[in-house]
């Protein structure tokens, strides 16, 4: 029997579509959940959870359930450093992740894999660990975007990709030209929904869609932690804003659920589309 | 008696300091208010209401009124250019507007800057129009920003520099290195709201407030129309976002009713901080 795949896990959708996938192609899984970001649909399966603090705890723990591939996956908010309960190997860990963390998301978890791959671990990306939910090239549901929804994809995409070199975040929506929402730490949830609220002359609606909610990948992005996700929630978000579409960097994104996400996409009349990732990259 | 000065005018507070400031100065004031957003405090003024696309008819009212120097202050958002009702000079203009339009607020208001212009005007800035609002250098009120402090503030004057290079707005929100929030459409009181509803584990709080929110204009920015402003509920939302303070472009952002601000910034325990227009903008 093959190893079990090491699952450290978050919130959300994607550690649910991976460890259901791990199970289904007989693999196995063994879930580690975080303490405060439990996610309640993970309870089922071989693991245990353990605080951001116990490196060392989740390396045995792992360890002794066999796993050689690790993955993460699931949404975690930065932790406040101060209130972690520590074990040794993580009060060891500590000064490095506190001075890389300065410089952002992206340092801090490439800390973290580091660690787990000097511990002989193989810290492989939710795309590997579940290879259909990467998004593929071109037109994926919905019509065909025309000229102008095109142009507003590419400044999207090229915003998206200024944004993410900052290590701001990996989405943003633009509508005739106009950026009308940058992610930052709130989530595209919560973007799409300030989206919604801005006054109708500068987005679409219902029946007059216009805009393009773009994601992609943070170029110094960490890949194997961090690639963005879309699901059948974000196609209804994008819906609500009035959007006529999503573009998502082929290759460089998650689809969950894509077979319910496209449905939901020609439904409602909105396109999704797996873009090229030099698109918006050239200066 | 001088000219008085043309004041095309949106909402808010900008738009009623420069015209207090034009009648207290002696030279007086002609306010053309936009409709749709029509400022009701200066409602009392010389002046008339004209729709954005009656370009012919604000052009004649301010030359029957004698006007020489003209502002453009106040919010008004972008229109359904379908739907604006235009005189003649409008819609000579809206073939250039439409395709500048596309390319982003910037291109759009140079076009109606170039038009004015174009019809005798001097356009100035609402700096000109009012120099006490501009933003001094250095330590306004409140205390003085300590090491990690000044360093949130250069990151956000980076993210600032690059999301105004791109068009995209003119603040942001850094707190211990991470980028909580950039602003677009939905303007610098929606931003620090959405901070507020953030985790408490990445943000600070009243007693231990992290983190400084920056405006500085656009580098592309036509500066005569579209500073970036602060004024007295920038702070107090600030403050409930649990900021520790605010960093502003020195001489290239306008602080409204400013001796309030600084009030309101010391009871609150925030810095408010003119920084060098250099700031992050070395790569």
């Amino acid at each position: 029997m093959s190893a079990p795949l090491g699952l450290i896990a978050g919130l959300g959708d994607l550690p649910v579509a991976i460890a259901e996938n791990a199970v289904a192609t007989g693999q196995g899984v063994y879930v580690l959940r975080l303490k405060g970001f439990e996610e309640p649909r993970l309870a089922a399966y071989p693991g245990s959870v353990l605080g951001l603090g116990e490196i060392g705890a989740v390396i045995s723990r792992l360890k002794e359930a066999g796993c050689r591939d690790l993955v993460f996956a699931g949404n975690v908010s930065r932790p406040n450093f101060s209130d972690l309960k520590l074990d040794l190997k993580g009060a060891s860990l500590l000064p490095k992740v506190l001075s890389e963390a300065r410089r952002g998301d992206d340092a801090l978890l490439r800390v973290l894999v580091n660690e787990f791959e000097k511990n002989g671990f193989n810290v492989i990306g939710s795309e590997q660990a579940h290879a259909k939910l990467l998004a593929p090239a071109v037109l994926i549901a919905g019509p065909a975007p025309g000229e102008a929804l095109l142009a507003d994809m590419e400044i999207a995409a090229r915003v998206a990709s200024a944004s993410g070199a900052l290590d701001i975040g990996q989405a943003c929506v633009v509508c005739d030209g106009l950026v009308l929402a940058v992610e930052a730490q709130e989530g595209t949830d919560e973007m799409l929904r300030r989206c919604a609220a801005l006054p109708e002359t500068i987005r679409g609606r219902e029946g007059a869609r216009r805009g393009v909610l773009v994601k992609r990948p943070k170029p110094v992005q960490e890949r194997r932690i961090d690639l963005p996700a879309t699901g059948v929630s974000t196609v209804e978000l994008a819906a609500a804003a009035g959007l006529a579409g999503i573009g998502v960097e082929a290759g460089g994104a998650l689809m969950l659920n894509r077979l319910a996400m496209e449905g939901k996409a020609s439904a409602l009349g909105l396109f999704l589309y797996g873009f090229s990732p030099t698109l918006g990259t050239r200066a």
